[in-house]
């Protein structure tokens, strides 16, 4: 049996206590589901409300150029916020834009790649993903017939001669397995596919390296706590811009958008993948955000994910509980389980404050047989917060509190 | 000579003294640009620091459900959102939705509508139109082989049987004149073309009535005063929504997004115009500016624009400008002159404490042959204001401040 001083003891090696207190974690709350919003930094409001009366209300249209006495240059900030995000990939500067929402992201980039290879109709796409990028190529697949295709399993044996993009989440948002990237793009490009890497659930808790691959699309308000919405990210590889030509050609990725010509000449780098005017107060709560990881190491970051999901899946295993999350360090930081009750289950534990959430599962055949799923973010979880979050689910079980009716009623979002 | 004394007099009549004391605005600036991007309102702030405090912090993921003690709710905010503007449209409620950029929701209402008549081939634009509306459906036509059509002059003689769909701007950027939305949306269905509206620079300075049309998107930073970037907003024509499919076809808006399953169910309302996570913080300061317009009545806001306009136009014409803005009341709420210095004129202006901007005109040969523009919003200029920045464009002219090297260095942003 693991002991909370086992964890204590785990906790003098976790290198982000510091980093810890730089977050407002309300008192007496375990949040485990940073891996689908991240809580707010210290200062955010602060920062907020020095954009708004120091940009928006002194400065006004003046804000999108640098202002005299600095701030402003809203037309800078999506790539200094892109020159935030990169290192944590694996990129470099100016590779990255950060603007749309990651369902819209998505649609570009997937509609970018299938023009890269004219030759080609296939997507790949597998039959496990988070549910908007098969939403999306199925969009993309109405407009221009484009096929998606759905595979299970290993994807470097899915992967045909016909196949355009290989569009794959690094890792799985029900179960935490992590693809090797390195190899599945490797495969990908023997047979002339282009990949596309959805890094929504690893970004930020995990080391990523996009530089062989193609295109990447992630999230910011998950681990990269951005605040509720924030705007995703694209990352193109640097020599692969010439040929890239996304749809949704607004103004903003215009070579020249203050020249208001009637054609549209896309801009030479990343910032061609843009289209409108992006919200500026969503990307400064971003930029704020983002001073977290400001001389983190992704490594450290890496064993530390490691370390915290270990430790909670020994703590199920002594419960008990279907793990469904790899052993191996083939996962992301989530550790994830299925149960009959899990709806319950993860209700249950937020009556005891500490918060996880539950996703369906349709190929279980039932909604209510899903999976109960909690997230590790290195930065700010501590190993003695999963040693607590254990015990809770241990009372929770012994006494049966998911049976409990206050938590059957289904929320509007689960 | 009008005098200021007269303007003075119009402003006893001007209905909107107590919205003013509304905004934040610098002491000594003129704001002659929020036809380009609005001005903040007195809160806003505090509000932003209200939901990054009590609903992003506190209640964490729990914050898309409304919250136990009030708030929360994301999960309707665009819908609430979209509710506040529709009054400003004559649209009804849970007809609007608010999410993506102009640009995005410009993507999808003209891929929706194409597929509306899958028989013909055209999207009709007009050449004068604001780029990104051309750059989209050149975007568009990229994917699909649909045609982009430009006409000059009448639109109504322009719509011929192969239209698909005519996108016009309601208020022209440049110029300000404004089309007849019943009379060319009338001609356009005579024919059996389908018509959206481009609402930017018309919505919340001039009435606007979108019932008899079937597609408009419009713009929220400009006279909705939202905040840079603020994401725009759709409407679609309520009895069209069940043969609506746009391409982007995130998970925000599929019939149940928490099922999770593997095939797209567009909702059954106006939500199936949304893709991805809407930006929660620009929304939420895009929902505090929109408390401007709670009880005012547009057709005030209407003659209190044309009164504005007017006074402004009377007052170039008195020092022998080239006004290009209609003096019949087919226009917005902005005038425009042409001049071989507008981009310095403008410039000696802002140094003069009156923002508007300039527009570059490639149809005019060189560049610098441009548009001064100056945006009245009827809810905090006065006519006071108009005297003033007339009296300030005096001096400019009179002391050639237009001619001064520090105003011909050309901005990122102009």
């Amino acid at each position: 049996m693991i002991s909370r001083e086992d964890c204590l003891q785990l906790d003098r090696r976790w290198p982000f206590a510091e980093t810890r207190r730089g977050f407002d974690l309300p008192e007496g709350l375990i949040y485990l589901d940073g891996n689908s919003l991240g809580p707010v930094l210290h200062g955010t409001a602060d920062h907020l409300a020095d954009v708004v009366a120091g940009e928006w209300r002194s400065g006004l249209i003046r804000s999108w150029n640098p202002l005299p006495g600095g701030g402003g240059d809203w037309i800078g900030l999506a790539r200094r916020v892109g020159d935030r995000i990169a290192p944590l990939i694996g990129a470099g500067p100016g590779e990255v834009h950060v603007g749309d929402s990651t369902s819209v992201s998505l649609f570009k980039t997937m509609a970018a790649a299938a023009r890269m290879r004219p030759d080609r109709h296939v997507i790949l796409i597998e039959e496990g993903t988070f549910p908007t990028d098969a939403y999306i190529a199925s969009g993309l697949s109405g407009l221009t017939g484009l096929e998606v295709r759905f595979f299970t399993g290993d994807p470097v044996r899915a992967i045909g001669d016909d196949v355009a993009l290989v569009s794959l989440t690094h890792v799985d948002f029900r179960t935490g397995r992590a693809f090797d990237m390195a190899e599945v793009t490797a495969a990908a490009h023997r047979v002339g596919a282009l990949v596309q890497w959805d890094l929504c659930h690893s970004v930020g808790a995990i080391d990523v390296d996009v530089s062989a691959a193609d295109f990447a699309v992630g999230c910011t308000y998950k681990y990269l706590n951005g605040g509720p919405g924030s705007p995703a990210f694209i990352w193109v590889r640097r020599d692969h811009l010439p040929a890239v030509h996304q749809p949704i050609t607004g103004w903003m990725g215009h070579a020249a958008p203050f020249e208001m010509t009637l054609e549209h000449t896309p801009a030479a780098g990343i910032a061609r993948m843009a289209s409108g005017t992006p919200p500026i107060l969503a990307l400064s709560a971003l930029e704020h955000a983002l001073t977290a990881f400001e001389g983190l190491s992704m490594s450290d970051v890496r064993a530390a994910s490691l370390s915290l999901t270990e430790l909670f899946m020994a703590l199920l295993d002594e419960q008990g509980f279907d793990v469904v999350t790899p052993r191996s360090s083939a996962r992301g930081s989530q550790v994830s389980f299925r149960h009959p009750h899990a709806y319950g289950i993860v209700q249950a534990l937020i009556g005891r404050g500490v918060i996880g959430d539950y996703r369906a599962d349709p190929s279980a055949g039932t909604d209510r047989d899903g999976i109960a799923r909690f997230g590790f973010a290195p930065l700010y979880i501590s190993h003695a917060d999963v040693w607590d979050a254990a015990e809770q689910l241990r009372a929770v079980m012994r006494q049966e509190e998911y049976a409990d009716p206050a938590y059957s009623s289904r929320n509007a979002v689960t």
